[in-house]
């Protein structure tokens, strides 16, 4: 915490104003510093996560017990909790930011024209992001390590939950990076709970360049309703399984579980699994979904493959459960299963299961979601799968960046023209 | 007008929202054609637009006819002419439109995972567009045909001046466009001048992709109030010329009088001149610019080169003139200049003057601007000048897209994950 921000904590949109104002001149600081001097901060900030890890498991014990006093379930005291492995695992993690190739500097494109002006893009920080995040404290070192590593600065506001967590991380963090000679305001955390805060930074438009915000459902819609700054939204994952008649049935069988079951409550989950009418024995797929611990809700004629299905309402074709639940339906062909995905998914991930190439092509062109597979399971809806190395989070809003999102999609650009002197008839 | 939207008129609501619905389903179709197609299809709506030049010219009278009668100023007047040279010029420039190179389909980068799953991101339209602008009759030729060439939908709602004009160009628009079997409803036109109709399209999430506002600072400041659906905006061009020391005299004059005066009323116009105390008879610049015909307000130092100037007030370093007045001022060298952009600079189109290649790649890469230029005017800021062929506008803000957007700006991407079916350990 700043002393200006401190001094404004009773008044949210002069603290948010504060701690813009301070984040803005790192960040123009930051621009200015080298891809490496940002990478070897990023090591540094590493470390003494490292060096501080009993300060920090000290700090986590303490939210830890606040929510057991509080009553969180199992599932949130154990996305909340710390240990030593785990931090080392948030350490690793930042090391691996510092280590990723860096975009800024990249040119986009360049082009001479007529007159002798000579055009390149550039890729360049946006700027001050902010992000507004629930109970998982290891987000606030990856968020923090990747918009430091493409040269932006970071305005973290995390839950409740995690507020020692949170700020025992963020000063191990800044400590690292201003030992690397970058201004420790690259990274800062909103000081107070208060939800007027969130209000505030959602509003403070030409102080924060965009809003990150992850978590639940709530947090999401209450952002894209008020926020005045442009957002990285990531909405529902209602994804689809097409099962094509000319799928291999093991293969459908495999990617139907591992879609569902793996990992059911991340958002790359199936919801939905559709299975062509003319796939045969598509109860088996059914059956060994459901004998893997899967409810399935189907419509008519899913539920007459097997008895333990119980049949799907209205809702279910529209509901990210997140939990070992699927919705099925036998669907007429590409068609069908194309006219349902329209109207039902959240444009997310979408699945083809078939051996049928130029069927796999078709799904492949019009199905319009950020990510459209063929033959794999939509769990691999990840940036550290795609590559990308780690991701501030997966956008399902169609500008900017769609589908998972890591430090390309914390850039822009800028025009640049070199000339001679030319004007303009 | 669709039979739709006619029985909803009286609910702006409810009309925005069934002229969205339509222009989403023809822009599933539109997706789906080849980019042949829509090239062809623009051919033939160009081609119509010739064709009923008659009936344009005659609807465009009438709106020039009750402008007058309105008592419009005659450079609005000017604005909102046709003749038949305009005319062939907006025919003209759907063709130029439909021969720009098609970015959908592109593939951004490609990859392949150590798991043998193939990734690609591959370019795609962004959906429906609203475009809400004034008095220019041409928006709504070149706007549409930008959106069609890209695969988008538009929603086009013009300003009360231009009604008829608007009508009679979208109406042999679309003719053209049916000829060529796309569907009209790819281009439609806001029935009603009502204003809420406007706040109606601003806060159509989930219906309407993206809004572009053309238009002047009041109408661009409620969009960005107003909107909840992401908007592509083009704020004012406060723009710098720093002459450095070491720039080349008779360059730096012939600049600084083509970026304020070929046409002092476009957002790449020069606004503010900043001169280095070192640079050599500053006054010969000053006089240069008078002697042409602008308004100069300094600072003491530039009050003191020429008995023609008069005190700027602090106001004048954050205005844009659009007019030929420039402010000016005299600066201590590049740290300084640079002070002076961040500050006031609206992030538009910044220059520097100066034979110095080192000072300039050092202003190029510290201007924080969607565009900056070295030894150039800044009237070059145009999408047409940069080779784009067109422009939907010039975007002044740090994501999707910024300065001048054309068809890239109009698209977004998809991931495509190819295997052979993987499953996530």
């Amino acid at each position: 915490m700043t002393a200006l921000a401190a001094s404004s904590a009773e008044n949210p949109v002069q603290l948010i104003a504060d701690l813009a104002k301070a984040g803005r001149a790192a960040q123009r600081i930051l621009r200015e510093t080298s891809s490496e001097a940002r990478a070897a901060a990023l090591i540094l900030a590493a470390k003494r996560l490292r060096a501080d890890s009993s300060a920090i498991l000290a700090a986590n014990a303490k939210d830890v017990g606040a929510g057991r006093e509080r009553g969180l379930s199992g599932a949130l005291i154990d996305r909340l909790m710390l240990d030593e492995a785990r931090l080392e695992g948030v350490a690793a993690g930042i090391e691996a930011v510092a280590n990723l190739p860096d975009p800024v500097g990249e040119i986009i494109s360049s082009d001479e024209r007529p007159n002798g002006l000579a055009l390149s893009r550039v890729r360049v920080p946006i700027g001050l992001i902010g992000i507004i995040y629930e109970s998982r404290p290891n987000v606030t070192a990856d968020a923090a390590a990747l918009c430091v590593r493409a040269g932006n600065a970071a305005l973290l506001r995390g839950g409740s939950e995690a507020v020692h967590s949170n700020h025992a991380i963020l000063s191990a963090f800044r400590a690292g990076l201003e030992q690397g000679g970058l201004p420790g305001d690259a990274v800062q955390i909103v000081p107070t709970q208060d939800r007027a805060a969130v209000g505030a930074m959602l509003t403070a438009a030409g102080l924060i360049d965009m809003i990150v915000p992850r978590g639940g459902k709530s947090l999401v819609e209450r952002v894209q309703t008020d926020a005045r700054v442009p957002v990285l939204a990531h909405l529902d994952g209602i994804n689809h399984t097409y099962v094509h008649r000319a799928a291999n049935p093991a293969m459908a069988r495999d990617i139907a579980i591992n879609a569902k079951l793996r990992r059911p409550g991340i958002c790359g989950a199936m919801e939905t699994l559709l299975i062509d009418a003319a796939f045969p024995r598509p109860e088996a797929v059914i059956a060994a979904l459901i004998d893997a611990g899967c409810a399935v809700r189907g419509d008519a004629a899913v539920a007459r493959l097997d008895d333990r299905v119980t049949p799907a309402s209205a809702n279910d074709w529209d509901t990210e459960y997140l939990d070992a639940v699927v919705s099925a339906a036998i669907v007429g062909g590409l068609d069908d299963a194309l006219a349902h995905i329209a109207r039902h998914s959240s444009s997310h991930t979408d699945v083809i299961v078939t051996d049928d190439d130029a069927i796999a092509e078709a799904f492949l062109s019009r199905v319009d979601s950020a990510i459209v597979m063929h033959n794999a399971s939509s769990q691999f809806a990840d940036g550290g799968e795609f590559g990308l190395g780690a991701e501030i989070g997966i956008a399902t809003g169609r500008l900017h960046a769609r589908g998972p999102v890591a430090l390309e999609g914390l850039t822009t650009y800028k025009w640049l023209v070199r000339g001679t002197g030319q004007t303009r008839p």
